[in-house]
């Protein structure tokens, strides 16, 4: 297919550029955005090998039951040797390999292939989907706006005696009637001092007066991811966190009103952060900005101090500043942004104020 | 703990008879496994150094918060160089890595180690999880408690108009209801003629007089995976599928009886297979007999034609024939099976005779 054939020519340039004349995969996402053949090989070894001078090979077992897969394909059964199947396909010289790919496969292929030296080559086809195309913009559209519709529920949801769990619960049910796969992570939904611990899991604490409750939720729609967070207050909102929220909204928004094409990725992380850590809350900022996200919700590349990499049209990631007082309350306000030619769009459209529920 | 120290003691056997002085895991479910330290590291870097002569260190980003370890821990950040901090633990000579360790973490750390060879040391770890211990048995036992239930429940659900994927949804809840984490596998549920694909996904299909309903599900509680199928028939059975039903079920039983410490795991497929064979179905039994199982789904070992290891006391594998005739019907026939010091204790109690359901 002519898209697929795009990615591949993206990929082959980047390896040229950086050497590596022959790159193995095996990361079934990469596959799939490279090829439209949806595999979850499990323990099975499942892997395609591009060419930088042109041509690729799958490597599949029998079970995977592909059909026509129009590339060349090697199949081989549970009792093959994968490495001797593999390593005829092998040139002497560089083998660049992807990031995720297991020991189990990667040592015995090693062994086989003597003259070969691997390398880490994922950059090659990571680099490639980090910047979407235009099936792929459209794609995470559609699951932002689901997630937006999902968020809206859940917040009318919410109840007295209502506990997090089954928030995160009404939560998966409700992306199932939108079609959704799954969710693209575990639902947080928390409630006053454990919004806290950004990564806390839902729990039966119920829901009570004067609570903040921060609600960071996803789904996974025709392979690609949402991600967005809310912060609202039940019942009443103190004026101290409340304070708090508007900071936390305009580092958002500064962050975002920043984001173009050739602004260093930490500059947009500085933003949000200089913000916070000029209302004196800096230390409360625990974790970096942003994430890159696609089919997973976490890909390579993120809006960090660490990374001074300039961002690009078509890339998308989150920008979600956070406050977390220990022991007391959180506060976390996230969007996704595509960076289009002289800007951003925001993927998500939910009101980003802070807001009383149960009134 | 003593469990997890009489696990440790374990691994080092292993590791004497490989002759591996060192193995660095990073199988977040063999870290709980011997440590009781529960991390889904993501992207992450988490791992636990055992050595052969005695001690561990641990690896963890300091965004884990794992607090009190009781295990000499070494913290990282995301922006530390993985490979530098590992590389001063690592003796020159072998070091053995687990099966899953990804090519991101493992390149870089046999670059930063050039005196160190690195070699797949998984099974002195996997090996000794194939064997589970009496506080695994009885957690292995509990999962599969639940699933019968959630079988006879799921079985008496099904009614006219109901799809496959009402049913896989109305399970998960069953699920959630009994305080299970989730599912252990996707669920399968397939009508009539998709069930002759073994790994058909739930669709809209509706069910219709006269079809089979293969029911393959599991669910993880407490970290333990279950794992079960029997075959049903809705509102008629038709008199060649019944006697096939029959047939699948006695090479499930035959495969059992045989089930005791010291049989080549390749027998016990053998007595399945051979059975089916002579009613002349053999070349529509298209898999293994089994796999093992605990905190995964499938963990590392089989019951097949390869594997001629002998079964072994504490091991639970699945027993689970089929006989899928393509276009046309599929009935398969599982239960989970613990070996005993004298033959096996099967985990599932639900009746495998073939029923009509829906009369």
């Amino acid at each position: 297919m002519e898209q697929h054939q795009a990615r591949l020519a993206r990929v082959r340039r980047k390896m040229e550029e950086a050497g590596i004349g022959q790159l193995l995969i095996t990361d079934h996402l990469s596959i799939y955005y490279l090829t439209g053949i949806d595999v979850v090989p499990m323990e099975r070894f499942w892997a395609l090998l591009v060419k930088a001078a042109g041509g690729e090979v799958l490597f599949a077992n029998q079970l995977f039951a592909l059909g026509e897969t129009g590339l060349p394909t090697v199949t081989m059964t549970d009792t093959d040797d994968v490495a001797a199947v593999v390593a005829p396909h092998i040139v002497p010289g560089v083998m660049g390999v992807d990031k995720n790919m297991a020991a189990r496969f990667l040592l015995p292929i090693m062994a086989a292939c003597g003259e070969t030296r691997a390398v880490l080559g994922s950059d090659c086809v990571d680099s490639v989907r980090a910047r979407k195309d235009e099936a792929e913009k459209a794609l995470m559209r559609r699951a932002s706006e689901i997630n937006d519709l999902c968020m809206e529920k859940l917040a009318a949801y919410i109840h007295d005696g209502v506990t997090e769990r089954q928030c995160a619960d009404y939560l998966v049910r409700c992306y199932g009637e939108c079609g959704c796969e799954g969710v693209s992570f575990e639902p947080i939904v928390s409630f006053g001092p454990n919004a806290a611990d950004p990564h806390h899991a839902p729990d039966g604490t119920v829901v009570r007066e004067g609570d903040c409750i921060v609600i960071d939720i996803g789904c996974k729609k025709d392979h690609y991811c949402s991600d967005m967070t809310r912060t609202y207050f039940w019942k009443k909102a103190d004026p101290k966190y409340a304070a708090i929220h508007d900071l936390v909204r305009e580092a958002c928004e500064r962050a975002q009103a920043l984001v173009r094409p050739g602004v260093p990725l930490c500059d947009v992380d500085a933003a949000a952060r200089g913000h916070i850590a000029a209302a004196g809350y800096g230390t409360y900022f625990t974790h970096r900005l942003g994430h890159f996200i696609g089919m997973e919700d976490h890909e390579q590349g993120d809006v960090s101090a660490a990374n001074a990499a300039p961002a690009q049209a078509g890339m998308v990631f989150s920008i979600e500043p956070g406050v977390y007082l220990p022991g007391e309350f959180g506060v976390r306000i996230e969007d996704l942004v595509i960076v289009t030619e002289d800007g951003c769009e925001s993927l998500n459209h939910v009101d980003k104020q802070w807001k009383i529920l149960g009134i």
